[in-house]
């Protein structure tokens, strides 16, 4: 099996399967294909030939059936390894983490707007700046913390349903973007955050992420060049 | 069970859980709460009575549990009612139902903003324009046109994985929005908006959007007054 993803400092809809899989030990190959937006780049002719649905992540069997959209992708590792915690075992709470990670998916337009994931890069000014102009990103922000809360509040921790899982993948993106911009958070989600962040799977990420070095113009509203570090 | 939806005519995310319970023979008790999207309005009152999701559409269970944003009602009506047939029976095919309503859960941004669910209004000359215009709009049909007919070739018909499911559901909205907007799409997909409009839950959905007689302007951006019909 093979999850193709994109640039790890940027790519947040690759970085929740990613984390999801090797956070819950479940075994894939990596195919990372760096990012390139221009028409007929390298990265548009490979994703070409590795899928049908023309964006990443894509998971692919090995007989080359594609599972594509970060939620199938999890529904899809749920079903093959079914004792490995994708979503909880509880009937009632397993729909609640797919509310949340379904509410993530198709949602926090502003957030995702005004604070493109970039794990590398320190824009805590830029973030006080947009929360003080950007009132639909205050409200997303505002979204995200209350649905943080009432899951940490009814699970007890220290993941969002207890043990780590889906939903916990589906907001780590949100996370990174919380530490980039500095996002002001309540202390139970702050902490939440630094959990995550230390998390196996999210944490090899993170490492990776810093690891590459490659600056995607593209990718980068506020910089010109990447951090001094 | 209840399931909290907005107006017929307009509410593309109501339609996919209410046509699919109905055109599965799952049974839900309806409430419909009708739009108002001004500040502190009934419709926030009445939403905020209901549900934790500040939106439509949302199930609530007797004991007042609630399943929101359609892709994890879709996954409770299916854990809940097993032999209704909301996915697929086999393992790729239900993965790859998911995959096209997950797609369409996050994606086709730019049909969704130009040519917004309107069952009641007849747009052609507008969505020649659009055509026109827009190549967004251009390029989501294609990608919708392309899912589609891979969907139908693959399973035969007559719905997109043999029998009327889940994906069926999820691309009722925009089956709406073609028919309304006349979007020039190919052959077999204008085959199968007929097929779909005339399914048992879609066909009751357009009737009563119909019914309505009810011009929300906040969802009209192309029109000053409902269609003389």
């Amino acid at each position: 099996m093979k999850l193709v993803i994109g640039n790890k400092n940027y790519s947040s809809w690759s970085m929740r399967p990613w984390v999801l899989a090797k956070g819950l030990g479940i075994g894939f190959e990596e195919v990372m294909l760096r990012f390139d937006f221009s028409e007929g780049s390298p990265f548009y002719q490979a994703l070409a030939a590795h899928t049908p649905a023309g964006k990443v992540p894509v998971l692919i069997e090995d007989d080359g059936f594609a599972v594509w959209d970060t939620l199938a992708i999890a529904e899809y590792l749920a079903e093959r390894h079914p004792e490995a915690g994708v979503w909880p075992r509880d009937a009632r709470l397993r729909a609640r983490a797919r509310s949340l990670c379904a509410e993530m998916h198709s949602g926090f337009g502003q957030l995702r707007t005004h604070c493109p994931m970039n794990i590398e890069a320190d824009l805590r000014a830029k973030g006080a700046e947009l929360m003080a102009a950007e009132a639909g990103l205050r409200k997303d922000l505002a979204r995200v913390c209350e649905l943080l809360e009432n899951a940490l509040s009814a699970s007890g921790g220290p993941f969002l349903f207890g043990d780590f899982g889906a939903a916990d993948a589906f907001y780590a993106p949100v996370a990174m973007r919380i530490r980039t911009y500095g996002l002001p958070v309540p202390a139970a989600v702050g902490a939440y955050v630094d959990r995550l962040a230390a998390a196996p799977g999210v944490r090899d990420w993170i490492t990776q992420a810093l690891a590459e070095h490659d600056f995607i113009a593209d990718d980068e509203p506020y910089r010109t060049a990447p951090s001094q570090a």
